[in-house]
């Protein structure tokens, strides 16, 4: 039979990232390419105990049907969480749901915002899992270049007054995946009033928020929302662990309600076990104290590459985004050598890097760069890749 | 602010089911409208075993990202076992996918499949979660009536040759939801002779197939699937967790192919945890004897529903259907009473059952029936609310 397929799959191809991840199964590759929390960052004790306490005393809880909004003891620790840890929950104007990883904000915001055709603009380059989510949409992505502090404010002014339909403008304030940068305070008020006068929600997307090694922890995009603009996603996938798959959205009720009926014809509701450990987790271990020891993780694991990356890339011209955070750090290698021959070659060499073309909305466009994860390999193999990486650039100016 | 919403969610509604599904939670309701599945159904013992052996010898196989195909042993035990227990998996034409839920087995191939307009065939009545998922594509329903033993196929055909684009025909063919209805062999073998004829790929939900009570088990459409024209949706939410969220797909791979990039931008994997648990519970316990267990427990109620129907609704002119497995018994009213009002009086009389228009691909047609459960309510509860039914019958047509 010659299947006949729809349009907004015709043209989406599998995410580089995915199929890279799927070859760097091969245990002598250096994972580079990989956004995987550090294994030591999952607090296992706790979620033995967790576990072993709710299949005992309450297994139906556990294993029956619940609700499409999420399981009301994680949603009501997260709507108190959010708003005094963050002040990025109003009682008065929000809503609070359980998503299936913070993938499925995405998915939810652009299902009820976006007809097919709208403009989506967001930071290029920005994560590929939210570029290829738009693209099932059929949206039609415009990229903003940023800055040192982030996303240039005149460049996304004029992008919104050019496009004056467009519906979402997508950003990851904190320790963006790929570049790593942090946007300012002053950026992100600026961001909140071009939303404003163009009168488009913004999609605020932290999944690293909790993961700052050094700096002061800025306010979120969502703590300024007094107008209901803001559509917040947040996630467990780095904090408590990624296969349990338990994310979540604030947005204003409106929005959100059509967001839940969305929930219902995609999944249902989330794994139940997955929300009951997270809840638990929360409210009856030192959730802070972890935190902190992911930070610590973090910051020594990011540390290292960074000192690597000076020793053995910079002197060749190879440069680096300032990273306070997060999993990634973007490097930018010099007008001589081709990136993507530079990311092939190193694959031959067993380092998996991710070309930077991957992440702009428009991969056919000029492109230096690639994006480096340090949580996922162990220390020697952060130091002993970049050496590797090194070594290639000096064989490849040579 | 003015929220823009989406065309495809703007006129969207939640569905009926899930609203009841939350006013039943006042514990003197008798949920007849529910789908849960009955509390003893879980293997409660088998999971906590599993559970702590996984969290204790492989914890980071079970808490960190995986692959969105799904978790590799789960999806090799599965392509075994739909292959020699159903011939329902052929190695050279299909790929197998695990999936959050059946639920999402519906959301993907309709993204693949259906631009907007795109007309989607289905059963009439049928399962609401699916209808609106459909709508959630802004596609066209088409309902076909149902005779004894399945879909009508000369109306099939006529609705098939008057729309000669509809990219979808859903069906449900065991003991349907609401219907309570299985298609016979030969109208099985009709309706993937009509599919084939009009060049449309059939969608084959089987949540209940294992749930036979009575009669002998009949062939998957897709065992009939020479031609690569049927996409199979699978779960086990009625015979492991519902909880759990997993469901599989199983489809031709030029299909399969875009559904797991559709994926990746829907939730990107399905949680890893119940992935594992699934498997194991399939290959180390006996899984056999634990569907026979389930079919004793479903037979019991069943009977026991049926048997009440017959003494205190059939005698007031209210028929049911033919029902040898799954979780629902349809009756139907006489036309002296108004279907609605029957069920909102119910409610009253803390009897909760579901309106048969809901169903419906158009809610507004007249409609006399409306579904009843027997998984979810006490045996007890079984014979007191179809008791409080009949006496309520008896009052309207006073």
């Amino acid at each position: 039979m010659e299947y006949q397929l729809a349009n907004r799959v015709s043209s989406l191809k599998p995410s580089i990232i995915r199929e890279i991840l799927k070859n760097s199964s091969d245990p002598e590759m250096i994972p580079f390419s990989a956004g995987n929390p550090a294994p030591e960052a999952f607090p296992v004790e706790a979620i033995q105990e967790i576990s072993a306490r709710i299949l005992k005393d309450n297994p139906i809880l556990a294993l029956q049907y619940n609700l499409t909004e999420g399981y009301t003891p994680l949603r009501n620790t997260l709507k108190q969480y959010m708003a005094s840890h963050h002040n990025s929950f109003r009682e008065e104007q929000d809503e609070l749901i359980v998503t299936t990883g913070a993938q499925q904000v995405m998915d939810l915001a652009t299902k009820v915002l976006c007809n097919e055709g709208d403009v989506v603009v967001c930071e290029a380059p920005t994560f590929i899992g939210s570029l290829n989510t738009f693209r099932s949409y059929n949206c039609v992505l415009k990229g903003v270049p940023m800055d040192e502090d982030g996303i240039n404010l005149e460049q996304l002014d004029k992008t919104l007054t050019e496009n004056p339909g467009a519906k979402l403008l997508y950003v990851i304030p904190n320790f963006q995946n790929p570049s790593g940068i942090t946007m300012s305070l002053e950026k992100r008020k600026g961001v909140y009033a071009l939303a404003k006068k163009h009168n488009i929600m913004i999609l605020e997307d932290n999944p690293y928020g909790d993961l700052r090694v050094s700096g002061e922890h800025l306010p979120t995009i969502k703590s300024m929302d007094e107008d209901g603009i803001v559509i917040y996603a947040g996630t467990f996938s780095k904090v408590i662990s990624s296969g349990m798959r338990v994310g979540f959205a604030i947005a204003p009720k409106p929005i959100m309600q059509k967001m839940v009926v969305g929930k219902q014809c995609s999944d249902v509701h989330t794994t139940v076990w997955s929300q009951i450990i997270c809840d638990e987790f929360i409210n009856h271990y030192d959730y802070d104290g972890h935190l902190q020891k992911l930070v610590e993780i973090y910051r020594k694991k990011s540390t290292l590459m960074l000192n690597a990356i000076d020793q053995h890339l910079v002197p060749l011209g190879i440069t680096h985004t300032k990273v306070e955070g997060g999993l990634f750090v973007w490097c930018t290698l010099p007008d001589s050598i081709d990136m993507l021959t530079f990311c092939s070659e190193a694959v031959k060499r067993k380092v998996c890097v991710v070309p930077g073309s991957a992440f702009l909305t428009d991969e056919s466009q000029p492109c230096q760069s690639f994006r480096m994860n340090f949580s996922t390999p162990t220390d020697e193999n952060i130091v002993k890749g970049v050496e590797t990486l090194g070594q290639l650039a000096k064989d490849m100016m040579a």
